[in-house]
């Protein structure tokens, strides 16, 4: 068993998530996800990244991927690469993430989710970062593909951190750039 | 003639960038990049992006990329992505960029390079965020693609910024996420 001391893992979830018009639907994978949640976790001292996906065929491709870097002619070409995708679990659901880092860590995860959206009691990331610091328990971040986390799963968290906000009102950041920022706020060197 | 107060412009940069051999090439356009740019600048208020290759084709490739969501179909979509992508100014090479940022602002832009490679005399985040809140030119924020920046363009800048160390000493991000956390570390709000 390893040492659960803020330990935050983090799963990019295709489904339940809202398309352009609201509706809650499972979006595609995209290939550049991986490469770049796998080099930030890398970065960060993440311990493992979920790619969650209820869709067989999804599994099947993410995985062929993240074979490819792993133990294919990517592992040869770029080593580094190889030892980032180590870190990208595919998993049919978030049940199955939780339940991963359960074993893993002894202690089911503190689920935070993320959204570009303003509400009330958001957590902001300065205190999501103390509670990192002083955590006993592992955390799992979750960050929606498409239009965002479904409301079925903001609404089962224990935290929503708030926005990333920027200078000017406009938020509309890709997930790879609010996963990156967001690592850097609450696990980069200070 | 805008104000210079405190602006940073980007230049992603596709030659002269390093190879995985330490060739110097000029790499291909990835169109995610130019997304993401555009979107993270959109968020923390960068004026202009200079998307930067010497290459004709791909420079109609990337005006063609731009143009669907400035004016075609994609800006009809996603009205959202038109803003940001009208930060992005396609150009055959640095000093292009350079003279453009001259004839917006009066002045010619301070250079800095970043890189992933420690080196002795390279400027802290945290004191080129000072730089910028004192500044009275603007300033040009140079990203390569590929393996980086080559020699030739670090040697000819005002400052390199220190690399954004990870916890654990990889530090393998992608352009895209180094770009987005440079932005928030320079310009977001503290």
């Amino acid at each position: 068993m390893e040492s659960v001391m803020a330990q935050l893992f983090l799963a990019l979830l295709h489904y339940p998530v809202l398309n352009r018009v609201g509706d809650v639907i499972a979006s595609s994978i995209t290939n550049l996800d991986l490469h770049d949640l796998a080099r930030s976790c890398c970065t960060y001292g993440v311990p493992a990244c979920y790619i969650v996906t209820p869709l067989k065929d999804q599994r099947v491709l993410a995985n062929r991927l993240t074979a490819h870097w792993i133990d294919g002619k990517g592992a040869e070409i770029l080593p580094d690469r190889r030892q980032a995708f180590k870190l990208l679990k595919v998993v049919e659901s978030l049940a199955r993430a939780i339940e991963d880092i359960a074993l893993k860590t002894g202690k089911a995860p503190v689920l935070w989710a993320t959204t570009a959206k303003n509400g009330a009691g958001a957590l902001p990331h300065r205190d999501a970062r103390d509670l990192l610091e002083r955590g006993n328990r592992p955390f799992l971040l979750l960050l929606g593909t498409g239009w965002g986390l479904a409301p079925q799963i903001l609404g089962v968290v224990d935290a929503v951190l708030e926005p990333i906000a920027g200078v000017n009102g406009y938020n509309h950041l890709s997930v790879r750039s609010a996963a990156s920022i967001l690592m850097d706020r609450l696990l980069g060197r200070s």
